[in-house]
């Protein structure tokens, strides 16, 4: 299928040079020396703070958001409405542990969108390694009891990404696994390599099908000594209370900003998301994403760059329970007969660049090889075959032919301050964060000059 | 030129296949779940500390080095005795700045082998961009100055370490350089990308053809301010103070550890600095480097794995202000006719491996790059011609064609923590340090199997 916007491709592939090489460097100049990434990030850490889906804090990122984009030279930029889930976590998140006699305080944190214990849940905590294990043990050893899943990251992986998603499915669907099978409650041992005492929360997905129980996630340090004391067949007695909530959804938003190209109606998005968890002050998750997205292509727009396709920058809604700003940006491109040529999302952290995970066709990754040479300089080197993003992903439904990438950062930090305290502003690198806005120019830049066919 | 040990090649270079595919994964899974570096440089940072050539605490790191080569299973291990300076710090390092009617207290540090001030030097202070400005200005606007480097690291430089190269020569030759034209000291920007609260210390290099002046570094965020008033051409008076003092010289080590190989007697040495700056713990600087090469031959050797050539770890001491320790070690191998087929500094940092910079010729470039896919997977990627290190540097005297090779992490946040403060344990990432002493394994091992002609 050839599609119009072929007709105002300027150079065919493989024609890039010397001028390409010098543009990039002038990215790359302005990032490094009048980058606004950083700061940006200060302030949406520091003056907005977290914000979950539907709270305050969430509103003021949308305003945030707006106030920025407009600030910055874009040629417009608006909200897009989206209702979303509006889950509280309450004043009580408590897990006392009772075993040999000695009692103690877990550090755990509520699961998001996790049910209440509706007053204290006491109940024998149970280790399970995983879904086979918990198979094998059977309703009797499981029914009325505190499901611990205990397994660990793999810490083999090089990429963490990859351990995060092998043991991501305990803190996803342990809780209806478990109360498929009678059990009370569900702890889940905190997703990442680091053994600290700061639990880390993300979403629980309950299945209908089964009773709601109530989900927490314990500190690695934690769930290291309960297991000892469980592996050891000392009987351990939990007393678990959580009064987190869920609202009446609420109104939202997801914020675009655009800069209008030659060609109006076929687009190249670039986002991260603007919701976080309620926790630390979504630095790297997603704060960096937002920022990268944000300054790409306030660069491109300050070096007086024309694009060929229209450049939009999406801050999405609600990526981290419900995902509902990106659907809801998919469909509005629907009803808009709007079409996507490209889409790249941010949401591995302001960290140091590796290159792109990119979801296309083995012809398209073929042309997308022949531009990479010219971003090797910059010590990006990883360019395959892989997911996208949560936010973009809902966009191929419509755009069977459109590049959907990913941007890859380097993971090994990623964990340590994922949906914890500890992701705020002072984690980040200014040169690490700053050069993840430049790739991300970079690549937009590429892919508008020099569009890869089908 | 053919040397004898080409006889005893296992294989051809590009030979190399599955079973070397799965070797370099044993490596990476050996490191990543029974590592030890992160303890052991735990033990250096906390139990040792921070190790001043000369000092009680590099006696301290000696006797820590030896003891752990030895409970390693290293086959032998020994001290390499070297006189070394020993400067100390003292206690007095004070720059009060007295501009517009207002007195304040700058953050600064002595630079490692400067003169004391011998009581208060009040001068006046001049402000220099570099050497050209220097230049111009002459003797009348400098005799009996303070003298102000102000330059910047560049941070266009992708790679920090050439803007630290572009920048190092103020801190190193900027006190002679102002000495000939009369000035009475020297205060420079500390070289760092970050603008913050902490100096950054590092050896002056005196020219004896001139008067040695006190030389001190001044933490960024101070030098901004300093440089705001001088450039509003407000009259600045500095009150400097520094009672550092040059010692006698001291004994000293370096620490050699070493596994047999078939040719007992040509040899691939890996090695990092033991001592440090006297700030912080070294962590970074060079504890990384030191335990990355102490675990990187520990892994070959728990593998079972036996080398045709000779490996040694060597802890050199001396690095930081006189490369006493890299001399000394090569000046043994020519007294013993030991001869060097390659070496590997490890000197960067414990942070994510980004590959090798390689003092090596065309053809030999050739070969290694036929090894290089191997390590793809591990996110290695740069193999350049470059600089290998301080302290293998002098091995190329007696061993022309030997591989001389520098380790190459991710620089982006070396120089926040560069001989200052902040350069402590906890500053280092787990994943990042193991992930370097895997690759150094692996590098090794591919070298060992696959001899590199010349």
């Amino acid at each position: 299928m050839i599609r119009w916007y072929w007709l105002f491709i300027p150079f065919c592939c493989g024609a890039q040079g010397i001028d390409d090489s010098l543009f990039i460097r002038r990215i790359y100049d302005e990032a490094l020396t009048r980058g606004q990434a950083y700061e940006r990030l200060r302030t949406l850490c520091k003056e907005v703070g977290h914000r979950l889906s539907g709270s305050e804090g969430a509103d003021r990122a949308v305003a945030w958001g707006l106030a920025n984009l407009r600030e910055m030279g874009y040629d417009t930029a608006w909200l897009q409405p989206v209702y979303v889930p509006k889950w509280e976590r309450g004043t009580l998140e408590k897990l006392k542990v009772s075993a040999a006699g000695k009692s103690i305080e877990l550090s755990i944190t509520a699961l998001g969108m996790s049910v209440p214990t509706n007053g204290i849940l006491e109940a024998p905590i149970v280790a399970v390694r995983n879904f086979e294990e918990l198979e094998t043990m059977g309703s009797n050893a499981i029914e009325g009891r505190i499901v611990f899943f205990y397994e660990p990251m793999d810490p083999r992986f090089i990429d963490t990404f990859f351990a995060y998603s092998g043991c991501g499915k305990y803190r996803l669907r342990g809780a209806s696994r478990a109360a498929e099978m009678g059990a009370a409650g569900v702890v889940v041992r905190s997703l990442t390599h680091a053994t600290d005492h700061h639990p880390h929360t993300g979403v629980v997905i309950y299945n209908d099908s089964f009773p709601k129980i109530p989900a927490a996630a314990v500190s690695t340090h934690d769930a290291d000594q309960l297991l000892g004391w469980l592996q050891k067949k000392i009987p351990v007695t939990g007393f678990m209370e959580l009064n987190c909530s869920l609202k009446e959804e609420a109104l939202s938003y997801n914020v675009v900003g655009e800069i209008y190209g030659r060609q109006p109606n076929t687009f190249i998005t670039i986002g991260g998301h603007l919701d976080s968890w309620d926790k630390g002050e979504g630095a790297h998750d997603d704060g960096a994403g937002v920022v990268h997205s944000m300054e790409a292509l306030r660069i491109l727009k300050t070096l007086g760059y024309q694009p060929g396709f229209t450049l939009r920058t999406v801050l999405f809604m609600n990526e981290e329970n419900g995902t509902r700003g990106g659907s809801a940006y998919a469909d509005s491109m629907r009803w808009r007969s709007e079409k996507h040529y490209a889409a790249i999302e941010s949401d591995r952290g302001g960290f140091a660049p590796r290159g792109f995970s990119m979801d296309v066709n083995p012809r398209q990754m073929k042309q997308i090889e022949a531009l990479t040479p010219l971003l090797l300089p910059y010590q990006l080197h990883l360019f395959y075959k892989g997911w996208s993003g949560v936010d973009i992903g809902p966009l191929r439904r419509d755009n069977p032919d459109a590049l959907l990438m990913g941007f890859v950062t380097d993971s090994q930090r990623y964990f340590d301050f994922h949906h914890a305290d500890t992701d705020v502003f002072e984690a980040v690198n200014e040169r690490e964060l700053t050069l993840g806005a430049a790739a991300m120019a970079a690549i937009v830049y590429l892919l508008d000059k020099y569009p890869v066919g089908q």
